[in-house]
């Protein structure tokens, strides 16, 4: 199988309220099926809290590992809005006002915006601004991290803005629904995977579901060795397992 | 302000299926909320994908860090449950079967169960079975790595199964609803952890609510500090801002 490297990812939810329990993160949730559409990988989610050096240390280490970061969360007017103040530890940079974010923030605030409004205006330096489109605040990337807000509805408009630019080759997919347990078919997944290595091979059950016990995904980004698998899962599989097949 | 020291948690979340945006993860919130109200402190919650090394260097990193940790996810039969043999691999111990799970499972695939039922019975050496009651299967621990399950309707069983051995002191909650953007208020904020710098404070701006724009949570396993912070912060609002307390 040969392809083009896969990009890969990481999110970084900043934020006590996820971890408190008080809020439920739909963000990474929301983030992972839009970067999974555009063929990107998603290999990390990892929700850290309120404290400059966990953000700092969490995304020094996923800035180095994958092609891709994403922050969300901790990027308002109040004290415990620490993400750009954490990014710019992470990279050893000093925190500096945009200009072009000060300007919009004195087109709402007037000349002479407050400190918590001009708080909105800071990145780390060497930041730049990109997905700017229609009405809505562009987001700030500094080098392959993106600092998206909390709220989830600022978050999903700013993904949308970034658009397709992340976009590489697509996953394939392909759903078996199966009627035994897992237990029965776990040998028949192995004897696939031995003879498709590069398959990704996810097993799901589902407890009390009128139809099926257990969903199988595969997945490719090759849809010639996707079907392959696909076939030799198929002949694997005992009379009167396979409920439905999806592709 | 004079306490025992906070116990400190982490969860990691194992599996392809929560990365690739195929299953919402709601474990990781049911037992944030849980840990919450039992006084424990979460900080930190990490999704990894089904790879041994992964979970391997997650869970040594967390159980190094943190006074508890939690997994979920990765311990059904199939080749994607990789979570023991992961947690093993962190401590330098082999696997083993564990006989109290290899006797629940012959009770229920006979003398003779095949391997992939057999799966379920290993744990890492050492590991102890815990939270055992009713007809749930027990709860495997090694050191202070808890290893639940990802179906969320056994997570939250086996949960609920290890009942309030972690709980500590409680954290008190009072919240103020504030019709003013958070802007309007930072300074306020800034003032008043200046004066209570333990107080643990939250501003979640909510759009678009009929009634409130900010809502302001305090919380301490002081009570009295608490009610002091509240007192203080009460007084700096303007006129107006507030909406609604709750005590």
């Amino acid at each position: 199988m040969s392809e083009a490297r896969t990009t890969r990812a990481a999110i970084i939810v900043i934020g006590n309220e996820i971890l408190s329990g008080k809020i439920t993160d739909s963000n990474s949730g929301f983030l992972a099926r839009e970067l999974r559409r555009m063929g990107v990988s998603l290999e990390r989610i990892v929700v850290v809290p309120d404290v400059i050096a966990v953000i700092a240390a969490t995304v020094r280490a996923a800035a180095d590992e994958f092609d891709l970061v994403f922050t969300s969360g901790g990027v308002g007017p109040t004290h415990d809005d620490l993400t750009i103040a954490g990014i710019a530890d992470a990279f050893g940079c000093p925190v500096v006002q945009h200009p072009r974010l000060r300007a919009a923030i004195e087109r709402v605030g007037g000349d002479n915006p407050g400190a918590a409004m001009l708080k909105m205006a800071e990145v780390p330096e060497g930041a730049e601004l990109v997905g700017d489109e229609g009405d809505i605040f562009p987001t700030v990337r500094i080098r392959n991290v993106y600092v998206l807000p909390g709220v989830p509805e600022i978050f999903e408009a700013k993904v949308r803005a970034l658009g397709e630019r992340f976009r590489s080759a697509p996953y394939h997919l392909r759903q078996i629904y199966v009627s035994a347990y897992e237990t029965a078919i776990a040998e028949h997944l192995d004897a696939t995977l031995a003879a498709f290595p590069e398959l990704l091979l996810g097993s799901y059950p589902k407890l009390s579901h009128p139809e099926y016990k257990v969903r199988l995904t595969l997945e490719s980004k090759d849809e010639s060795y996707l079907d392959r698998a696909l076939s030799d899962l198929i002949a694997r599989m005992p009379p009167g397992f396979i409920v439905k097949i999806e592709r």
